[in-house]
């Protein structure tokens, strides 16, 4: 039986955090070697000596654990310098994100999930949560944090203009041009540029 | 021996129009029976009656003649009332192009050429075709027009704006969301507003 203190920190069914844990090395780990075709919930349960009804009851497809191993990764590993001018320390974002997409296997995970998604109805939950303006957490805090300055109009349309910049990043990593810099700035120039307060 | 006329109005090898004409309409009928993922260069050989070899030298793959299919849908079927004002133009546009993606197989091809570009190297080149600002003819027009009639700036950056809409149609489609036509004009709206002459 589980105790009071972790039927309250838990919403749905009570998790073993240290099953969990052990769950998500296992699936880093197979991620990185096998990528995201060859990558499968059933060897994710045998490597973290998991059941598969307690994988599959957390995870319940290959998308959803994808996904959490991407969010995980980019809220650890994804920083970039800030250097005060709103449409240079935008670059700085979208340019590491792309970098960290070129040297994780998250970027090929996306590419992997957006292409079974195409097929595959329970993966387009998951894209949908990952296409969506409250993902993108730092360029949402340094737009906001531009408002506040003054160097964006208080009406800014924020939530379009991340939707705008995902898309892009998107289409970038699809047709394999995630190292094309030079592109990024010419595009945040014209979503930032001409809107003061 | 093919005639001069022929060998003057043809820059690679030499075609046969008819044939062409018949592979074309076997590959229309094919895509339209079957979809993208089991369309296949040889049914549509075996169609229209053409040699293997004639279809391969002329499309050199899957991605290649659906691309041609693609291209001919949207010169032939795609129009949009224009009805003066530039964001409401420009959103009569989107909106043309997404509801002949939900009603022909152009959506669901394009979403099945993405697909399998992500591991199929052959077929990102087409892809990047698909995505190039010299690729959305009416839009770049309306863009034209907006620049020429003082609408917007005379440097306004045409081609990352048509880039940006592209990524987001790209986007919607690839997470099924060409049917929420709300989303169209706040996007728009970022793009084309304050940039004054």
């Amino acid at each position: 039986m589980s105790s009071p203190t972790s039927r309250r920190a838990s919403i749905g069914a009570v998790r073993n955090p240290e099953s969990d844990a052990a769950i998500l090395e296992a699936a880093r780990a197979l991620l990185e070697e096998r990528g995201y075709a060859d990558f499968s919930l059933s060897e994710v349960a045998r490597r973290a000596h998991a059941s598969k009804p307690t994988l599959y009851r957390r995870w319940p497809n290959k998308a959803a654990l994808i996904f959490e191993l991407y969010k995980a990764g980019h809220s650890e590993r994804l920083s970039a310098p800030l250097q005060g001018e709103l449409i240079q320390d935008m670059t700085a974002i979208v340019l590491a994100l792309w970098r960290f997409w070129r040297e994780t296997p998250t970027g090929p995970a996306l590419r992997g999930l957006i292409a079974e998604a195409q097929s595959e109805a329970s993966a387009i939950e998951t894209l949908r949560q990952i296409y969506s303006p409250s993902s993108p957490k730092m360029a949402r805090a340094r737009i906001e944090h531009a408002i506040a300055l003054g160097e964006l109009a208080p009406n800014f349309d924020t939530d379009s203009a991340l939707m705008l910049i995902m898309a892009f990043n998107w289409s970038q990593l699809l047709t394999n041009q995630i190292d094309d810099e030079a592109a990024v700035a010419p595009v945040l120039k014209l979503i930032f540029t001409s809107h003061p307060r």
